[in-house]
């Protein structure tokens, strides 16, 4: 079984919020102050801050006060941990796949013989 | 903005546990009664049955009685909603390095010049 990854439960458990997704895709395009993340969203103020704070607490972002401004970006790798998660389980189901292809050809060649 | 999309919710939540991520790595080797997915884990049977309940209503696993057994497998295209939620990040990130690309190219070619 893989070792247990508690960055893992955090980060899929921040991308499990559609404003925190929003969020995130709007970093991808580059980083942008705590006003400029809220303009989209119909939502109050405070409860923005929470899911940046969210967000921040998963590694996910990085917050900084740049002035009189907090500007947020992605943080470095943001989304490896949860992509190498997903390809160990696409490895796994693979070698499963392969597997059933060396059974079936062993099964059509005994009865080719 | 990216269609929101609940199946992206669901999804998320239930990868943020890890029982729930290492039923779905046992399932990725092939399906399995529910005696034979609660084996590895040091937990009352109702709250492994809880798991499989949000693995299942999120959409990930498919169960059915076979004779007396319950048999869980993956539901096809397990994760394809959260890999392409991943993969658009990714396109998002790398047009934005291509357009810093062109910036700097362009800058060196005026100054160049």
């Amino acid at each position: 079984m893989a070792k247990y990854d508690l960055r893992l439960d955090l980060h899929f458990a921040a991308l499990s919020d559609p404003t925190r997704r929003a969020i995130l895709s709007r970093l991808a395009r580059g980083k942008a102050s705590v006003s400029e993340l809220a303009a989209p969203h119909d939502m109050a103020l405070p409860s923005l801050m929470g899911h940046l704070k969210k967000l921040e607490d998963a590694g996910l972002i990085i917050t900084a006060k740049e002035g009189r401004v907090r500007v947020c970006e992605l943080a470095p790798d943001t989304f490896v941990p949860v992509q190498d998660w997903l390809s160990e389980q696409r490895a796994i189901w693979e070698s499963k796949l392969d597997r059933f292809d060396d059974y079936v050809t062993n099964l059509m060649r005994e009865r080719s013989q």
